[in-house]
C-alpha cells in the first residue's frame, strides 16, 4: 500500500487568478520558500528531471514535491524515493494548476521546513502556460522526441517561461532535432531564456542547469 | 508565401456540446463524410501519422484534413502536400476543439466533395478528451518515448478512443517502452480497443492499421 498522502485540489471559480499568484507570491518569501513551477507535455521527463535534481540540491537545501496529475499517483511514488516531502495532488479533471489549488496543495504539503518546492504541472502545454501559479520561477522541459517546430505552436508556453531544459538528449542520433532551429524559435518568443541541453536519464548537462537554479534559490533567499 | 486558408475558431458558450455533437454526426452520416478526431500529445506524431495515411487512403476516397493549432500553420502546409484539401483552424488559445468549432470548421473547408476528414486536435491528452466533435471515430495516437506508463495519468483519452496508435516503434530500442504493461493498462480502461504498433516515419505497421481505418470508412458509409 502506497503511503503517499494525496490532496483533492479540483479547480473553483477565481475572479483574479493573477491577484492570487502575487499574494501567494509574497508569503512564499517571507517564509523564503522558493516555488518552481515545472511544465512540459507528458512523457517529456518531468519528474526524472525532479529526481536528479532533487539529488543535486538536497543535501543543501530541504525540498517538497508537488505532484501534479488527473489521475493516479506513480510520479509521487518515485519522487517519495528520494527523501523529499511530497504530496500528490488530483486535479479532477482539470488541464492545469491554479494560484488557488497551489496555495491549498502548499497548506497540505505543510511548507515550513522547506526551502524550495517544485510543482509538476500537468503534462500539457497549452493550459499551464495561463495560471501564473505564484511560483518564483517558471520551468519548461522540451524533449528531443518532441521535435524543434514545437515554439512555433505553443509560443505562449515558451514566452512565459524563465529557462528551457531539453531533455533526451542523449536520443539525439534516432530524431531529427535541429537545436540551431530550435534556439531561433525560440529567441523570436524569448530572447533571454536560457536554454539548457540535458539527458536526466544520464545526467548529461546537468551541471550548468543545476548552478542555474542554485544561483536562482540564491538571489530569491537574499532579497526576501 | 502560404496559400493555406486559415479560419479562427474560437471557442464559444455552448451549453449542450454532446447534442451538437451528435447532431453533427448525424448530418455527417447523411453526406456519407467519415471524421476522425486524431488525439496524441505534442510531437507524438500526429501529422507525420496524417501524410501517411492520406497516402495509402488517397486512391480509393477524397480525403480532407482540418489542422487546429494555437498558433502557426506548420502542419498544414506540410498536409497540403499531399494533395488533400486542407484547412487551418486557430482555437485562440482554446486547448481543444468542441463539436461547434468542427462544425465551424467543416463550413469552412468544404466538405461536399469529400468521402474522409481528418481533424487532427489540439496536441494534448487532457482537454480533447472531454469533447465529442461529432467524429465517426476517435484515434489516439502514443508515442514510444513518452512512455508505457501513461494511461495510468490520462485515463480518460484511453477510455473514450476508439482505436490505439503506438507510433515511432523505430525507436523503441533506445526507451524502455513495455508494450505488455501498456496494454495491461489499457485492457483494464477499455478492452476492446485496437492497438496498431507503428512507425509513420518508416511505415512499419501501417497496413493493420490502414485495413482497420478502411473497415470502418466502409461500415459507416455502408450504414448511411
Amino acid at each position: 500500500m502506497s503511503a503517499i498522502a494525496v490532496k483533492e485540489v479540483k479547480e473553483r471559480v477565481i475572479a483574479d487568478n493573477d491577484a492570487v499568484a502575487e499574494s501567494l507570491r509574497g508569503k512564499l518569501k517571507e517564509k523564503k520558500v522558493f516555488l518552481v513551477n515545472l511544465m512540459a507535455s507528458p512523457g517529456a521527463g518531468k519528474t526524472t528531471t525532479l529526481v536528479r535534481t532533487i539529488d543535486a540540491l538536497k543535501d543543501e537545501y530541504k525540498i517538497g514535491v508537488m505532484e501534479a496529475d488527473v489521475d493516479s499517483s506513480v510520479d509521487a511514488e518515485t519522487i517519495s524515493k528520494t527523501g523529499a516531502k511530497v504530496i500528490q495532488l488530483h486535479t479532477g479533471g482539470s488541464c492545469h494548476m491554479d494560484a488557488d489549488m497551489t496555495e491549498r496543495g502548499l497548506d497540505s504539503l505543510g511548507i515550513e521546513d522547506l526551502d524550495v518546492v517544485f510543482l509538476e504541472n500537468i503534462g500539457n502545454l497549452v493550459c499551464p502556460a495561463e495560471f501564473d501559479i505564484g511560483a518564483a520561477k517558471k520551468v519548461m522541459i522540451l524533449s528531443v522526441p518532441e521535435g524543434h517546430d514545437k515554439p512555433l505552436k505553443y509560443p505562449l508556453m515558451f514566452t512565459i517561461s524563465d529557462c528551457l531544459l531539453i531533455n533526451k538528449m542523449d536520443t539525439a542520433p534516432v530524431f531529427d532535432f535541429d537545436m540551431d532551429l530550435l534556439k531561433e524559435y525560440v529567441g523570436k518568443l524569448n530572447p533571454t531564456m536560457p536554454i539548457y541541453p540535458v539527458s536526466s536519464l544520464k545526467g548529461d548537462g546537468f551541471e550548468e542547469w543545476i548552478s542555474w537554479l542554485k544561483n536562482e534559490i540564491k538571489t530569491w533567499k537574499e532579497e526576501a
